[in-house]
């Protein structure tokens, strides 16, 4: 590691309001840190998780962990020693990466997902190819009708986004025995899809999908990358999951598909407004099943973050890259 | 093929209140036999839809097939060349095995439902694992509340009933990467299963299960073999399925359970009472997902059945064993 005069500065800063700022507490953080013996003596860690504690740091801080929502662009502008923010989730567009000052990196929490991803996307497309948004719906209405249902292997899945959560979901698919459709924004060639295609011709992937399955993140263009046009073109009776972020897919639009019967179910563990209000319709939606955004948080969770963290302030005092990277031209 | 001076006469009695009727019609029948070009000509197959018409053929019959619902003890004393009744479902609760005369043979659909256990036993442990039985009380109290969720590779499923139901689930089950603790009548040691126990010691079995899967038939010996008793010696907020018979777990000790938290989910494709009435308190029961006996219900069913039900008119013609032979003493 290279010579530093004075142990980094980190601060972590967890929103109050957020679910899991419990598991980064000061006792959790240090419980991590006990697991790279050699780090210890070169870092100083401070948990704040008040406003007025974070500002009064600011002028020292180099490295800002985030955990939840904070409004960066003043921050920034007010930190002279901040060289890097670390975003414990793996989206991060709530950062605004362009009015970030462009010295200071930003990582954020990409592959801690990917078991529960991978758990997950199983678990949703069974449940769409055994009927359990229809059986869910009809629950509710207190009514019991029977179905025929089809083998899951076989059929095909158009998994959009092949990234970190894509690539998860696309193992559990293979080993149901789906066919794999990865869409992605180049539309490279995955080792775990069986066709890869770029965004551009999403509705061709549709076209043969049972399910569609959406992991993209949510950046300025991926918004609605699924309106009421790409839904169109799925078969008949196709079913939709979304893992990745409520306003990449126009919920409104599948909602009235589902409706009518064009499409046949729907697992959402996200939506474009979190929490779901109790007023939204779509609690009630027909063959619409609403998981709250939970398919992809784990108890350890933020014990394997933490490590993945350390590991990466390993790197950053050896001057090597930092891993997960988020790249501001592309939001990811 | 020994010789027989007439062919055989095969009648398939088709309940008209059945779900699945239609897909035994004539047509579907004769669809079946044209894949046996040497059986044709040896035998003559009628299909009938009412009581009225079996009983014009009652003379003459020797094979009945019966799909659905018929009082069969009456109508045997009556037919004197009858030798085999073959039931189109695995369960032949609604047989009489023990008033049939003892020269008549009954066979069932065993192993017909393989594939569609396995992949529905796969959903059913996912969804328990996932939360989703909380997650739909949530969704129809119009609540949005996250939950974190746990692997479930190397969790524990106590499966009750090693038959060819369970041994399906158990392959679905390793598939997930679960630990599978197989409990059958005798207990004898099973390829599928980690830990194989007579049924004696299900209360021990229970104790370190995550999840019951119970796939046992209804025999007069199953009535409420899952009963409270069984259901608190299960770890806090175990999930419970039921793939087998409806009566053969006390549902409403189970859905008590639920209701207080002591368990943490369930999912019943089976219910003591059939359709589950619109006025049933399960319908509404905390964490308990009512799937409408559809989980082993797959599209192919008759084709399927039609075709190892002719495999077998063939061994009976050979004078060969007949396989899938319902044991009167056991009752499955």
């Amino acid at each position: 590691m290279t010579h530093r005069s004075a142990p980094l500065r980190i601060h972590v800063f967890t929103d109050p309001d957020f679910r899991q700022s419990p598991a980064f507490a000061e006792s959790r953080v240090a419980a991590a840190l006990a697991a790279f013996p050699e780090l210890a003596p070169r870092v100083t860690v401070e948990v704040s998780r008040d406003l007025a504690t974070l500002e009064a740091a600011l002028a020292e801080i180099e490295v800002l962990v985030v955990v939840g929502k904070l409004e960066l662009v003043e921050l920034a502008a007010r930190a002279p020693k901040l060289a890097w923010i670390h975003i414990t989730s793996a989206g991060v567009d709530r950062v605004p990466l362009d009015r970030l000052p462009p010295t200071v990196r930003v990582t954020n929490a990409k592959g801690n997902h990917d078991a529960r991803a991978r758990e997950f996307a199983m678990t949703a497309l069974l449940m769409l190819n055994n009927q359990l948004p229809l059986f869910a719906t009809q629950q509710r209405e207190q009514r019991w009708a029977q179905t025929a249902l089809a083998p899951i292997d076989g059929k095909t899945v158009v998994i959009l986004g092949m990234g970190a959560l894509g690539s998860a979901a696309a193992r559990g698919a293979r080993q149901l025995g789906l066919r794999v459709v990865g869409v992605s924004r180049a539309g490279r060639e995955h080792d775990l899809a069986d066709v890869s295609l770029p965004q551009s011709r999403l509705k061709e992937a549709l076209a043969e999908a049972d399910f569609l399955l959406i992991t993209l993140p949510l950046t300025a263009e991926t918004h609605h990358a699924v309106d009421a046009s790409a839904l169109d073109a799925m078969p008949e009776r196709g079913g939709v999951i979304n893992i990745g972020r409520g306003p990449v897919l126009d919920v409104a639009a599948l909602a009235e598909r589902l409706e009518d019967g064009r499409l046949g179910g729907a697992v959402l563990d996200v939506f474009p407004e979190e929490p779901l209000p109790a007023s939204s319709p779509y609690w009630t939606t027909r063959n619409l099943i609403v998981t709250p955004h939970s398919g992809l948080y784990d108890a350890d969770y933020a014990p394997r973050c933490l490590r993945a963290f350390f590991a990466n302030v390993e790197r950053y005092l050896a001057g090597e890259a930092l891993e997960n990277r988020v790249d501001p031209a592309l939001g990811y």
